[in-house]
């Protein structure tokens, strides 16, 4: 049988060493974030309580380029480049002329992209004398990766876990705490937000929201704690940007140009991460990819959301961000693709998104699972629930091109690998997963509760 | 920060492309296995219901190499070559001189080393015109292998599973289901060897002795089918050297030659596959490492057993093979590393082992364990249960370099991740986590029961 090369591979030496940001080479600005009193925008000062100044420069920083410091590089190194996969096995079982390539970060401490900004997020905190974070998280994926970047930097890492989460999925704290996390039942007793929360029923089993209130709130109130967010700030979608940038460099590596990339969106940072440097390529005229974000029929904030201010959290206690929202109110259906079970979108994708620069599509779960077990008998890797989405769009369009007979490049990005999440596997293969579906009556009201801001 | 490299990485051109056969390079021939029956050594006519051809000649072959087919390469380069990776941080936090090295096999579908024996025993299969394959699984690594493998090549696979796994462990048992397996609970009413246990005990928790009778009686059973055996056999050890070879070429690389090289010992399968390479340079005179195997305290074949013709499952159904053994009838304690709860050696291990070509050591599970977390938190990596025997015996070594200040090169195989074996973290990092020891009291009857075989 004919050799043929499955990874791309770059050496250590080829680690990106600069973050892309996005916002200088977008033809608009995205709009400003708001004080939620005031409804004038807010300033560093007003997130100093919770970030460090160098991120809440790069938060809103308008320099095309950011350095990567070197102790971040060197704890990228542990995975990093990850592999550029070519999925010559389920082209084969598609019987499609398209070229399928695949970004994995499954190589990563967590399993996912969740550490390439849990690490500088340490790193910068750990530098501003910070003694601990403090963070939430729902399925564990974010805190796994804080957990593991704190630790390399000194700090404390203290988690306050959904508690419907917490109880169900004891893998992932358990995970948490090998890499020296505290973690905590949210609502916990720890708290004023979450006794607040169990005072009225003491087996509250927690929501993203609560969870967030807590970890905030414990963080305000010690000067050595700082608090940290894993998807939907600048920021973080900045950090992301090393996958594009190494994606870039492997397909050039086996000089492919991409027709179609398509990634999932939850909070939006591993398609940004992935798709921003493409979109920068895009927008110099250097190549001219379709570029599509796959979020869940179950919630679907690009597909059927509002473009408007909302806060970020259930309980309406961030600044207000102009983003694609269901509405902060919305509870989505518990389906397994957790990281993807967001009542909204990153404001920088959102614009991104508003400005006609991606495009977007909602799939149901079980075609995603479909996509996911044809993937791993072919190409051996188990996806989690988040990128099943992507893997399911990717395969329409590679059976699209079987139809045309269009030899298509397409990329993909898998997010992380579906260890921790074999539950949902077996409700696949079982026969007991269903498709929930979002109608008008019920996104009406949520939509109806979103903040009264004045046009500006 | 200054630059440092992590991963030492091959191409996936540098794949090795022959299996190495250490028999020949041998001072001595080993002893070969006898028919239970007859007490006369088993030719091929014996296995040919079993295995195919290809296989059989291969566990009698005295070549030095053997060709990896295209094939089976066009599969192994799904994810290798493996990552080499220098352990930096895990150095750091030992304050050693010594510089570590460890092979990481977890990168494999399965997540382990299993899948490069269960990869090429599934094309030889097929090329045989098997239908399907049986085998049976514990925890379920192996299981997991078979059934990636089997479905690639276009076989059915059916994975008898001992029943106590099979209740505790149930994504183990969704992972061989997603990737296409039909799995079954042992004992199982689908044999005559699992309903005469059944009749006495219909929940009877199984051991693996049971759920290879029931494979081999399934196997026996239908001209299509074939059964498959993951470790012990001179073919899975020769199936493993691909780890070995990859590691010298990587030790090469960067200019190193090892002092001591460290893998943990169930069955023999990924300790040889790694170390045997080396043993041949070794015999040759080309690097002078010493070898060790690290094995449980609670399980201790090579550092307790006697060397002595000894049945391969507990029920006494296979040939005789001489070996280093605990007798078939040794019922391990439930340590959480049920990779290396075996009562024998491979014959193969035990004889490099009784020439003197290797040490042996055994370690109790919570020390294991503490390497394993100390080594999660600096290199980013969860171990398997077992490779946290390898990771103890390496820090071990570590920490003597400290005292005598000397800079040795120490190998070791990270032969799995850890994913899906959380629970045994959850045990050690609460404190519930137990040391077992082995009693001459409790190995007496096990060794009194070993089959009557006179000397040659």
């Amino acid at each position: 049988m004919a050799d043929r090369t499955h990874k791309i591979l770059l050496d250590e030496s080829q680690l990106p060493t600069q973050w892309y940001n996005v916002v200088p080479d977008l033809p608009a600005p995205p709009p400003v974030p708001l004080h939620p009193g005031t409804l004038q925008p807010i300033g560093p000062d007003d997130l100093a309580p919770l970030f460090p100044d160098d991120l809440i420069a790069q938060e809103v920083s308008t320099e095309r380029y950011v350095d990567v410091p070197g102790e971040v590089l060197d704890v990228y190194r542990l995975w990093r480049p990850s592999p550029l996969y070519r999925a010559h096995r389920l082209e084969q079982s598609l019987g499609t002329p398209a070229r399928i390539y695949y970004k994995y970060e499954g190589v990563s401490p967590a399993g996912s992209h969740k550490p390439n900004t849990a690490v500088p997020q340490a790193y910068y905190n750990a530098r501003a004398g910070a003694r601990r974070l403090t963070t939430e998280t729902g399925a564990g994926q974010w805190g796994t990766a804080l957990a593991f970047a704190s630790g390399l930097f000194g700090l404390e890492c203290e988690v306050w876990q959904v508690g419907a989460s917490y109880d169900q999925k004891p893998y992932r704290r358990t995970m948490m705490e090998t890499f020296g996390a505290r973690v905590h039942r949210s609502p916990s007793d720890l708290t004023g937000a979450g006794r607040a929360v169990r005072a009225e029923d003491p087996q509250h089993p927690g929501s993203l929201g609560i969870a967030i209130s807590e970890a905030v709130e414990v963080a305000a109130g010690d000067p050595g704690a700082r608090y940290a967010l894993g998807s939907v700030l600048n920021h973080v979608l900045l950090h992301q940007t090393v996958i594009g940038e190494e994606t870039l460099l492997q397909l050039a590596a086996v000089e492919e140009v991409p027709d179609v990339i398509v990634g999932c969106t939850g909070g939006g940072s591993n398609f940004g991460g992935l798709t921003f440097p493409f979109l920068r390529e895009k927008l110099a005229g250097r190549m001219s990819p379709v570029i599509r974000a796959v979020e869940p029929a179950s919630c679907p904030s690009l597909t059927r959301g509002v473009y408007a201010y909302d806060f970020g959290d259930a309980a309406g206690l961030t600044p207000l961000m102009k983003m694609h929202t269901l509405g902060h109110g919305f509870v989505p259906d518990p389906i397994h693709a957790g990281g993807l079970r967001y009542h909204g979108m990153s404001p920088l994708m959102s614009h991104v998104y508003e400005l006609g620069l991606v495009e977007a599509l909602a799939l149901p779960q079980t075609e995603c699972f479909a996509a996911a077990v044809r993937f791993a008998r072919t190409e051996g890797i188990v996806p989690a629930p988040e990128p099943t989405h992507a893997l399911a769009a990717c395969i329409r369009e590679a059976l699209a091109c079987k139809e045309s007979g269009e030899a298509k490049v397409i990329v993909t990005a898998l997010c992380g690998h579906g260890h921790l999440d074999l539950a949902a596997y077996d409700a696949y293969l079982s026969g007991r997963m269903t498709d929930e579906d979002v109608t008008d009556e019920r996104l009406a009201p949520s939509l109806a509760g979103l903040p009264p801001v004045p046009s500006a």
